[in-house]
């Protein structure tokens, strides 16, 4: 028996939604967080599809998270709004936010949205995503418990914390980053222990405080931040942004209050969208942009970022995903057991 | 005699604003400069201090840049302003934008402006403290000429492109970083090549395209990104704020644009202002986030970014600052002779 399981986007669809319904969730949590998790899987990013389903699971069953969450929007202000999530995983407070951020970008040129009380363990480049397809420029932030330390630093304070930029492009699939603060990912490292290999200098330090390329330390100890004290800054900066502005928990305080079921810690998520057509030449802009575009790929070694799931995207929906038979029958086992 | 000369920050100042006078500039632009150049230099910042003053000095003559520029405020949406430079050095145009993006940040939660016509060469910190001054949150970024690579890529495409954050602490100097996209500062590699030293690896790459520590390859070569690909996609992120956003040049269209004078092409600069007042906690935030700094500073190793410049402005009204008796010389005989 082979040691994966071939799934249509469908099927993987329909394999989270039961499983979310069967873990407390209503019809409208379910499927926004298994649409989120369903652009991952179809985008082959592992890392952010079903293989966060038992997570979210877990803190169901825990009641962390609220299955049922009615995320309520809050006007703050012409350019910010709010969404009080209610305890919901992310995307159910994006969902009810994305519309009005869209709008208010387009009427003052620029605006803000706060998720406040969400749950966030999924793919940040979606939200971001969804700004480019209305033509605006996307940014999006978030943290998560303490795993990376400070610049100079010995201990983590920060999140793996993520920051997703995408520029919208007419008719083509936007540029968008998304990348998290630490040299790498964690995932990655996890692996590395699992299968015995060490890991590049400059990704962690052991629990003593010294670099080291023992993965199994590093998990012991804190990651290091990507880039140096630079990496560090914009860490920092994100855990400003998604906590002390708009009154959030920074990542120790999520670590101090999580009940470690597995799952997500409660967050915040802040996003920031700009109408390109109200600066500059509301006509020119996009072709000007084209052009810088051109150069990058000319020169030899360059790849836009993103331009693999893109090639990804084309493919899966023919293809289908496949992921590892333990987290199917682990996924189905959560839902009918 | 000694190889250094020590003025008082006034005398700095008086020695600027003569040279600007006596090189086309009226006392308007002459003065906007002078201040950021000599908060710069208060701070010990001398890459951003009286260092610069001759490459203006000979895009003033060249007639690059405009001495007696008045920048205009132009309204594009209740959340979007844009100076118009008219050829200013940058100081002169935020000047003229400044108030108003810090009223439009208080009414609308969110604001942003563009400055365009504008020669960067000045201090970016300078104009995201005065945001955070005003108890705002702020960004600020701008571009320059092809010195760094893609992500992969052998060629330079990006300029150094830095990104500065500021943070508000009411009573407390703002925690502020400003920082370039490249792995070092192009000044750093510069001495080292004068002092025929080598620079550490990843710093740059030769004309083959081939990674060295030779300074002087990577001068006639390329600078690396901080980070990696992570750093790439910042440099890359700006270059579309600063350009394709704002309707400014691109780096590689301002080297293909510029004189090669020694001063600073022709750019932009955009910059963005929250009030965190409108979002969270208005009574509250800042309590948070000084709790989240204190967290930072008992971790052994951290400085919080900026400190030392905050150390440096307390000394130097008393002490003076040095500048090298060859630029004091050069600035002397660009003004008289």
């Amino acid at each position: 028996m082979s040691d994966t399981v071939t799934l249509s986007l469908e099927e993987g669809h329909e394999l989270a939604v039961a499983a979310f319904l069967a873990n407390g969730c209503d019809r409208r949590n379910a499927e926004a967080v298994a649409r989120n998790m369903m652009r991952a899987e179809g985008d082959r990013c592992a890392s952010h599809g079903l293989f966060r389903l038992p997570g979210y699971l877990a803190s169901l069953r825990a009641g962390k998270i609220n299955g049922k969450a009615d995320p309520k929007l809050i006007d703050l202000a012409p350019g910010a709004l709010k969404v009080d999530g209610d305890g919901a995983m992310a995307p159910v407070a994006h969902a009810v936010g994305h519309e009005p951020l869209v709008e208010r970008a387009r009427t003052q040129g620029i605006a803000a949205l706060a998720l406040t009380r969400v749950h966030h363990f999924s793919a940040l480049w979606v939200e971001v995503e969804a700004l480019c397809e209305a033509g605006l420029v996307g940014f999006a932030f978030t943290a998560y418990k303490p795993v990376v330390t400070p610049g100079g630093g010995t201990q983590a304070l920060y999140g793996t914390n993520p920051m997703a930029f995408g520029w919208p492009r007419p008719d083509r699939n936007p540029v968008i980053f998304d990348q998290a603060s630490s040299a790498k990912a964690r995932g990655e490292i996890q692996i590395a222990a699992r299968d015995g290999h060490d890991v590049p200098p400059g990704t962690g330090i052991g629990p003593d405080g010294k670099e080291t390329t023992d993965p199994n330390a590093i998990l012991k100890g804190a990651q290091l931040p990507f880039g140096g004290y630079k990496g560090a800054n914009i860490a920092m900066m994100v855990e400003l942004l998604v906590a002390g502005l708009i009154g959030e928990w920074f990542s120790f305080e999520a670590a101090e209050n999580d009940v470690e079921d597995g799952g997500p810690p409660r967050g915040g998520e802040f996003m920031m969208a700009i109408d390109p057509a109200r600066f500059g030449d509301a006509d020119g802009w996009a072709e000007h942009c084209e052009a810088f575009l051109e150069r990058f790929l000319s020169i030899p070694g360059t790849r836009l970022p993103s331009a693999r799931r893109y090639e990804n995207r084309g493919e899966t929906p023919a293809s289908g995903i496949k992921i590892p038979r333990a987290l199917h029958d682990k996924i189905k086992q959560l839902t009918d057991g």
